[in-house]
């Protein structure tokens, strides 16, 4: 990975009985320290007025400023280039990407991405920035000509993870199961964010933070726990634990 | 669709705590009466002697023979259009799409099945006898060129349906939202076919049987209740109540 990369990918955009990224506002308000003006990617829900207006009275309450891509003055791909940080909303991870591709952002923003741009997803934002939407958990309401993403890290994320329930009398797939199903058919590691969970990854590091966890599932291999304050590298190694479990 | 149109689309092929089809062993063997052996589809899962192996032995106990696909002596071709009946079972929806394009059985099935062929499909195999595959649980863990399925039932069917839980504290989307997200994009119906539910397709009238009844979903309308008994025709108007409710 580019060693200016810096992103925040945010499991869930709202915690239970919190308003919209209230329970990440310090993590949102240290990664946006600086700037002035984020650009939002309200792609992923249909009205992305309402989305945008959401957003941004937010972000204003962190003090920065939020213009939406969609109302830019600048066309989209002038946008990106000028951006300073991106900030790409959830939703539906299949209308995000188809939207992002046709808007012709996909090497654009990877390559923005790579020469310092901050990148801030939450949810399919957050599934956005992996190799591929593999591991979304939304519904293919749109078809893609590719499941491919903007591959800003090389692992996958499955937000809002959540462990089987043991009381469960539903016989559809636990997510456990989906995962270990994507493995049968592809090799990338996946991190299950839990919700409350989020990842900084600045360069060639990833740390976990929050206080979800997640759980690690590498293929071939039992999957194991991974708690906050953990430190990796982009490959899953671990480089650093927490200070209180040393 | 046409008259000889005979279908049995399935929730889910297991109910808690109880064994493989066997909450559905009555309506199977109704359904197969008269069939000398069935024809498996296992593409759904990874492993296909295993599955198949399990299908054979729940079958068997019903008096029904079954061959699956990949262990037929005829090439998949010749053997889908030779057999009296199929069975498509559960698993990975894009997986399952993927193989049956793959090996050229998308039009052979339909022109089969429109031919009095008789088509069982249990959660992924219900999935595949819609539209398309846009209204599954799954994750998309392969890549298809098209989202278009066999296009049996002129509705989509979201299988293992569940309603929110109120005291659940998880902010991912409900199932409904997934469907509502469904129909910013799509107009085609959607029935939430709860575990334990299943439809029984005899040329243009459709059945809802079981216990777990269904929820409606209309695009631009509030989603109603329907409860087993119900007779409907195949663009869901109602058109028998069952007795009780009568």
């Amino acid at each position: 990975m580019g060693a200016k990369k810096n992103l925040l990918l945010i499991s869930n955009s709202r915690a239970y009985g919190r308003d919209y990224l209230d329970h990440c506002a310090e993590a949102v308000s240290a990664f946006l320290a600086g700037i002035n003006q984020v650009l939002f990617i309200p792609y992923a829900l249909k009205d992305w007025d309402d989305y945008a207006e959401k957003a941004r009275k937010r972000l204003n309450g962190l003090g920065v400023e939020l213009v939406s891509i969609h109302e830019a003055a600048d066309h989209p791909i002038l946008a990106v280039s000028s951006a300073d940080a991106i900030f790409v909303g959830g939703g539906n991870t299949f209308r995000l990407l188809e939207a992002v591709h046709a808007h012709g952002l996909t090497h654009l923003i990877r390559e923005r991405v790579s020469s310092g741009m901050l990148y801030m997803g939450s949810s399919a934002g957050s599934n956005l920035a992996c190799p591929t939407i593999c591991t979304t958990n939304d519904m293919p309401i749109r078809h893609v000509s590719t499941f491919e993403a903007l591959k800003l890290v090389p692992f996958q994320i499955n937000p809002h993870f959540v462990d089987a329930d043991p009381n469960s009398r539903h016989m559809g797939e636990t997510r456990e199961t989906r995962i270990k199903e994507f493995h049968e058919e592809n090799v990338t590691p996946v991190i299950g964010l839990r919700e409350g969970s989020w990842l900084r990854v600045e360069g060639d590091k990833v740390s976990l933070r929050g206080d979800g966890g997640a759980k690690i599932f590498l293929r071939g291999q039992e999957p194991f726990e991974l708690g906050s304050g953990n430190e990796f590298s982009a490959d899953l190694e671990l480089l650093k634990q927490p200070e209180a479990s040393q």
